[in-house]
Order: structure tokens, then sequence, then C-alpha cells
């Protein structure tokens, strides 16, 4: 069994095994060079064999112990009949945001799988490419945030009008919640069948919701979700911000919760017995020196726990982030076998 | 003495007192009225005869226990020679950043309250023509929030320039923040000087940072800001958000701790023993039904401490929030006697 999965299920291992989040788009410059070939990055995820090739980068490079399939939260929305734009500026966008209950009605339940099988080859291409001992991650978008991104339209930096549309459609909220859970768990089971060997549900914009409103929409929704993979034997990690959410994120049906920098990796394990913990440098710490770096990467360490842990950073890697700081990052962790 | 102030102070009162963050701006069509009259938002806050009365605007109009001064976090950063441009649409600008340490040196601490008399002036003004039970609230914003300004240019989402010139240049990030906490305390000593009851902090961007980052730069500046006013007798409230950080804020020299919607005000309430709670209904929830309004006002009474406790909204109010929203919000908590 890989050191990822291993830690995953709180078991024993030699090191904390370590990814990065999220893709090589943001920081490789093989990944400029794959991007220029396919033209776009929608093309590049939904050309599988470009798309394995960026899947596998980080890993050649650094030797991580786990990949994530190369795509995007929003794609398996398309099929839903939501087609965001992705331009190579600024955010992803849609032309008309589903603002209301009757917008949020005419999404349409997708076939099974249908619209995403390049996600699911791409998927067994990389798995047949890696070392053994590297374990892929498949990947969705949780449904409280693919929910924030269909009402706002694209980024948000506040997702007001997401929370004023969930406070005011408490029920139709409740439902497009459901649907979108539905359609992920699809997404979900079908890259698990490609051979995915773990998933994450990134709840990315949880930190917006009130731990009450957390636990009365988002939270069954989340379970749904997750609960399609029982018996499935694949681990699934939540990654969701926010202090107060830790008590709900506690209960969920996952065997591992991934968190942001702000909370402390210590108490981050408090409050989630029995489940792995991955995170939590601030990736903007990747961008100051290397000895800076090194230093806030053994102050995680120190923090974490010693079983169930899984070395990452707390969000996204920068842009610009140099490939020392990287360098740095991973080679610390090997250090602390 | 007045509900608000004895609530301030933990003491009994008849029902909670109210008042709403933050100014008139948002929401009143009799504050479009004076800001045309002013001719700009600059205009406006710096002459003090109109920046009294759009101050006392809201509490005309919704009998609130307390008025807040009518101006900016930023406008005291003038005199030390920043001036942000406020357009008519988006957020305050700053042409050039102060994005390097260097830039930091700049900074002239000011002449002891040169260049904010104005503000001075609107307080002495506003205290004049308040009822005497409803108390004046002084403001600054927090040296954090005012370094991401100076750093980032601007608002900012996710204020990763600022959290990265914080890990790269720590000495230099460290006396910045001194530099602004300095400035602060003469700020409000003279806001409080020219009649301000009480004083509130606005750490707004308090939760991009991390429970450890947050120990070692912030309290230590906040500390340094709120011990200038020991012995005024004047109460110090500090706004901040992020339930990872309430155990750093339990510990800072003032009288009560503003929360947002995240935490429960229950939890927040255990986690800030001896401290009044002020807080935290979800600004969002304004823009929905007064039936919505009103249920969500009530659970957010049921979750509050007995005492020390006043009752607010958890961020700014929004723009566009109906009339009717704010009054329903307000009776509901004149019910709660």
């Amino acid at each position: 069994v890989s050191r990822f999965l291993a830690a995953c299920r709180g078991g024993a291992v030699d090191r904390p095994p370590v990814w990065i989040m999220r893709q090589a788009g943001r920081y490789l410059p093989e990944y400029r060079v794959a991007r220029a070939r396919a033209g776009s990055f929608l093309a590049l995820c939904r050309t599988p064999p470009l798309a394995a090739e960026v899947t596998l980068q980080p890993v050649r490079r650094f030797g991580f112990d786990a990949a994530i399939v190369f795509s995007d939260i929003l794609l398996p929305l398309a099929p839903l009949g939501v087609e965001f734009a992705f331009p190579d500026e600024g955010g992803p966008r849609l032309d008309r945001p589903l603002a209301q209950p009757e917008d949020w009605d005419r999404l349409r339940p997708p076939e099974h799988g249908g619209g995403t099988a390049f996600v699911a080859e791409t998927i067994a291409r990389a798995v047949r490419q890696l070392p053994p001992e590297t374990a892929l991650i498949g990947f969705c978008g949780a449904p409280w945030t693919l929910a924030s991104y269909l009402v706002e339209g694209g980024t948000s930096r506040d997702h007001v009008a997401a929370r004023a549309a969930l406070a005011a459609h408490p029920r139709e909220f409740h439902r497009l919640l459901d649907v979108l859970a539905d359609a992920m768990a699809v997404y979900l089971l079908q890259q698990v069948a490609a051979g995915a060997h773990a998933v994450q549900v990134f709840d990315s914009w949880a930190l917006a919701l009130s731990a009450d409103t957390y636990a009365e929409f988002v939270v069954p929704a989340l379970e749904r979700l997750l609960r399609a993979l029982d018996g499935t034997g694949v681990p699934r990690i939540v990654y969701a911000s926010g202090a107060h959410l830790l008590p709900l994120l506690a209960g969920l049906p996952c065997e591992a919760v991934s968190v942001d920098w702000r909370v402390p990796l210590d108490w981050a394990g408090r409050a989630l017995p029995g489940k792995t913990v991955q995170g939590n440098l601030d990736p903007a710490v990747l961008l100051a020196s290397p000895d800076t770096v090194r230093v806030a990467t053994r102050a995680m360490l120190a923090a974490a726990p010693t079983r169930g842990y899984i070395a990452n950073l707390g969000h996204g890697i920068l842009p610009g982030t140099p490939l020392e700081a990287v360098s740095t990052f991973v080679e610390t962790i090997r250090g602390a076998a």
C-alpha cells in the first residue's frame, strides 16, 4: 500500500506523504509547453493524452506521493447544461449566472457519466504511467462551492449573492445542493471506476457560511455526495476552510479533512478525532526565501498529528511560486523521516 | 449610563442595545442627498457639518443605541503621506502600492492629531446633537488591515501580496505594524478627546491570517494600540473574523469583541470570557423577506450571551438592503425586552 493511502487511513508511515494543491498549471514551465500545444485551458482538460501528461508533471519533477487529475471543478457542470468560459485573464465566468430558483430548475440531471468521459480517460492513462507507489486523486467541487459559482456567475469575494439566495429561497437552495450532490456523486464514481485511488471534494467557499447554515444546508448535501462512495474502499478527503466548521466536518463520512493555513494543525487534529488531517502551509510563504520556507515547513510538521497526516499546502499553490520553494518544502518534509 | 455603554461593560440592561455597521452610505436615501450636496465621498467625510449630519441619520430613522462617526479607515493614513482615491465605482485605490520595506520607510509619523482634525470636529458636532442616551462610537482600522491596504494598494480578495510581504520581511513588517498602531493610537485618543464614548478597531482582514501569524505579528500591535486608551474609561471594541482567532482576541486589552456571522454567538461567548460580544447577523439575510429576517434575528438573540451583548450585523450592511429589513431587525431586537 502506498504511503499516501496508508496515511489517508491513519496507518503508520515512514514519513508524511506530500503533494501540492493544485495542478501543474500554476508554476511549472513544462506545463506551459503542454498548454500552448493544446491551445486553451479547456482543450487541455478535454484532451486525455495531454491532460494525463500534465497530471504527471509535478510527480516527475518533485516525486510527490500523489498526483491529482488535471481538470477543473466546473467542467462536470457542462453536462448539466452550464458551460463556464475560462478566459486567459481572470477567473471562470458564466454569461448568464443562475441567480434565481427558476434558473436552478433548468439544470438537467446528466446521463450517468455523460459528458465527462474525458476525465475518466485521463485518469486511466495517468494511472498506467504513474509509479505504483504514487496515488492518483480524483476530485470534484462540493455542492455549496458549485452553487456559489452558479449563482455568482464566477469567483466571488464574499459570495453575497449566493448567501442571499440561500437565505431568501431555502427550500429551492436545498434542492439545488441535492442536484449538485447527486451529479458529483456519479462523477466521482466514474473517476474511481477509471482507477482513481482516492478522491478529494473541494468546498473552497465553505468559509463564507456560518456554522448554522453549513449544518443545515451543506452537511446533508456533502453526506449525500460522500456516502455514494461507501463500500468502494476509496479514501475521501474533504477540503474546507474555517475553524468554526471543524466540529461539523468531524462528523462527515470521510477519511480525511484538508485544512487551510488558518487553523494550527494541532487544533485541527484535536477537532477531527479519528480522521486524517491534510495541510496546511500558507502558499504565500512559498513566495519568500528558502530559509523562511524551511522554518515554516518545520513548524507545520511540529504541529502535525503523528499518525493520519498528509503534508500539503493550506490552499492552491500561487502563480509565480519559484520551483526552488517547492523543492525546499518537499525536501524539508522528506527530511522529517 | 446608556444601554450601549452598560452592555459594553457587561452590565445589566433592559434589552440588548443595537446599532448597525457601518455608515448610512450603504442604504439611506437621505444619505444620498447629503452625498450629492458634498460632491464626493471624501468631501463629505472632510466637511464636519455634513459628516455629522450623516452620522446622525441612521439614529434618527431607526433609534439605534449608538452612532458611528462617518468616516473611512483609510483617511488617517493621509497625514502619514498616503492618499487613497475613492472612485465612485469600486473600492479605494492607491496608485502606487507600498509593496516593499523601502516603501514602508517612507511613511511619515504624523504630527499628533495633525491632518485628522475634521474627524474630531465631526464627533464633537454629532455628540452635541445626539440624544443623551445614544453613544457615539469612534473608530480606526487595525494595523494589519491597514497594512494590507497599503501593500495591496486597495481591497484584496485573499491578501496574498500582504501575506507574502509579511512572510518575506518579518522584521520590517513588525515595524510597519508598530508605526500604524502608534498613528492609530493618537487618532483614537483624538476622537475620545472630542467626545467619542466608545471606540471600535476594525481588523476587517484578520481572517486572512493564521492563528500563529496573528499571535506573532498582529496581537502585539493591537495591544500597543489598545493600551493607549488605558485609563480613559472608554470601552474598546475589536472587530475581527475567524473562529481560529478567538483564543487570541480573548486576551486583548479590550472590553468587547465584534464577531462576524460565521461563529455562533454562544461559541463566541464561551471563547471570550469576561468580554462583551457584539454581532452577528449575516448581512445577506437582510436581502431576504421580513419573515426570514425575523426568524434569523430571533435565532441570533437566542444564541447571544444574556449579559455583555450588543446586537449588530456580523459585517457591514450591504448596498441595496431594503429599509424594511433594517426595521424588522431592529424591532425584533426591541421586542426581546
